[in-house]
């Protein structure tokens, strides 16, 4: 079987098109670029390249970047306190905040200084909620960008989906947003038993576990659709969790990484922005 | 193989005892009765019946209960208005809004005015989005009725559930609640295409499908553990989704209709609302 390799620049082009045509009607109306505050509460490696690609595309679009390092050093500093000045100094359109979170970052506490409004990631108790309910508005930018390339894929979606990633950021979301587009979903994570049993009989199989390229040709059937959202580095390579080599062939559909979900969760995130900002300005949405 | 019959009256009798106990620490600091409004939007008889076995059991507990019938016959009435009204008129310590929702009935309005704290049917945003991100505080009744009774069931969580129920107050909660405890979960509907194969494959399989005795042994596997939401009339009687008669000697638990997840669910609804409402008073929650 020939296997379709998934052409993430291309798909996240189309959606950055878009994105960059509301940022100029946006600055048509304010009369000043839309703001990006880009949180880095660790400072590592990993962060600063996202950080980053982020700000790269971000220039692309015509957004402007506010990057706020938060690494607290001395017992005075109050990162929080910081954090909630600079959303009143720079009054931003949008607020990312890196993960992962340290264990001095209270994520409750930044549910209450961050606005729904601003969440473009769609991690608030509200966002998460209304997905929840059906009801969906921002979901997180991953869960979002893989619904949309397996939308994309077309209009049967009465298929089994298996998950593997219980998160509050890829395996939670996505499988409610599934569900509301009549997928069968299975949730699977590190505690699963039968785990090979399980894929093997899905369909559409997403990964986000981040181990390079844990999954080869003898977890999935003939014919079945990988969507890789895990990134490891391996050798001084970057890959995925499907085995590219092993699975090629099998499967009908790959995501590969990098340049596959990973683009396309960049471009959701500017685009859910540029969403939230537009419906404020045009009063379409009760936050 | 012999199946255990879940026990629901004896089981819901335990939450009645510290729910009462609840109560009467309740009482002896605010120097009156816990207040309970029940919303009837419809005046069927289905929730006709289920108000009166609230109601009944509130009297029981301790709890006073207002009914409100909503249920506008004039172009001139506004039922949210008389909502609302009476919402500050009583000053309940929860609120119950019975289903089906009428047409006429805006669920997202209902979330304005029902404030967090009220919403012991955990059915609002904020309490579905807590869930989802793994801090449930107040969750669907049904839902956390028929965790207590999985939970009862031992320290084995590491199983594969199938939940067929996909709505809000069922099916999603209970997936979010479950994963959150080790369980591989799968969702499955009405559009699900392979149904049998994946309750075949399941350990525990929890049915809210409303379909009389639907599911005979050949949809089971031996040991299977089965929890039956659905309550239908057939024939003058209420049963389940399961078959009974079927599958008993095959499945190793059953929950039975009337008399299992039932009675589990009403008494969770009363428990969250002494639990939100006592930690109103101590102050130990911010809603």
């Amino acid at each position: 079987m020939k296997t379709t390799v998934f052409d993430g620049k291309s798909f996240s082009g189309a959606i950055d098109r878009e994105t960059a045509a509301i940022v100029q009607r946006f600055i048509s109306i304010k009369g000043k670029k839309p703001k990006l505050l880009i949180v880095d509460p660790t400072q590592s490696e990993e962060t600063k390249i996202y950080g980053r690609s982020k700000i790269k595309k971000a220039d692309k679009l015509g957004i402007e970047t506010f990057p706020l390092f938060l690494n607290p050093t001395g017992q005075n500093e109050n990162p929080m306190e910081i954090l909630e000045n600079i959303i009143t100094e720079v009054n931003p359109d949008g607020i990312i905040v890196e993960r992962p979170y340290p264990f001095w970052l209270d994520s409750l506490y930044l549910e209450q200084i961050i606005p729904e409004y601003l969440d473009i990631e769609g991690i608030s108790i509200k966002s998460q909620g209304k997905n929840m309910i059906g009801y969906p508005y921002l979901i997180p930018a991953t869960a979002e960008a893989v619904m949309l390339i397996m939308l994309s894929l077309g209009e049967d979606h009465h298929r089994n989906v298996c998950i593997i990633n219980r998160s509050t950021i890829v395996g939670r979301p996505l499988a409610m947003a599934l569900l509301s587009k009549d997928y069968t979903v299975t949730v699977c994570h590190s505690k699963t038993r039968n785990l090979k049993e399980i894929t093997r009989s899905s369909d559409i199989i997403v990964s986000a576990i981040g181990k390079a390229n844990y999954f080869d040709a003898s977890f999935i059937s003939e014919g079945a659709v990988l969507i890789d959202v895990g990134t490891t580095e391996s050798n001084g390579k970057i890959v995925g969790d499907f085995d590219m080599e092993s699975v090629s062939g099998k499967a009908s559909f790959i995501t590969p990484v990098p340049g596959g979900v990973g683009p396309v969760t960049t471009s959701v995130l500017f685009s859910n922005m540029m969403k939230a900002a537009m419906d404020r300005i045009e009063e379409r949405l009760n936050f």
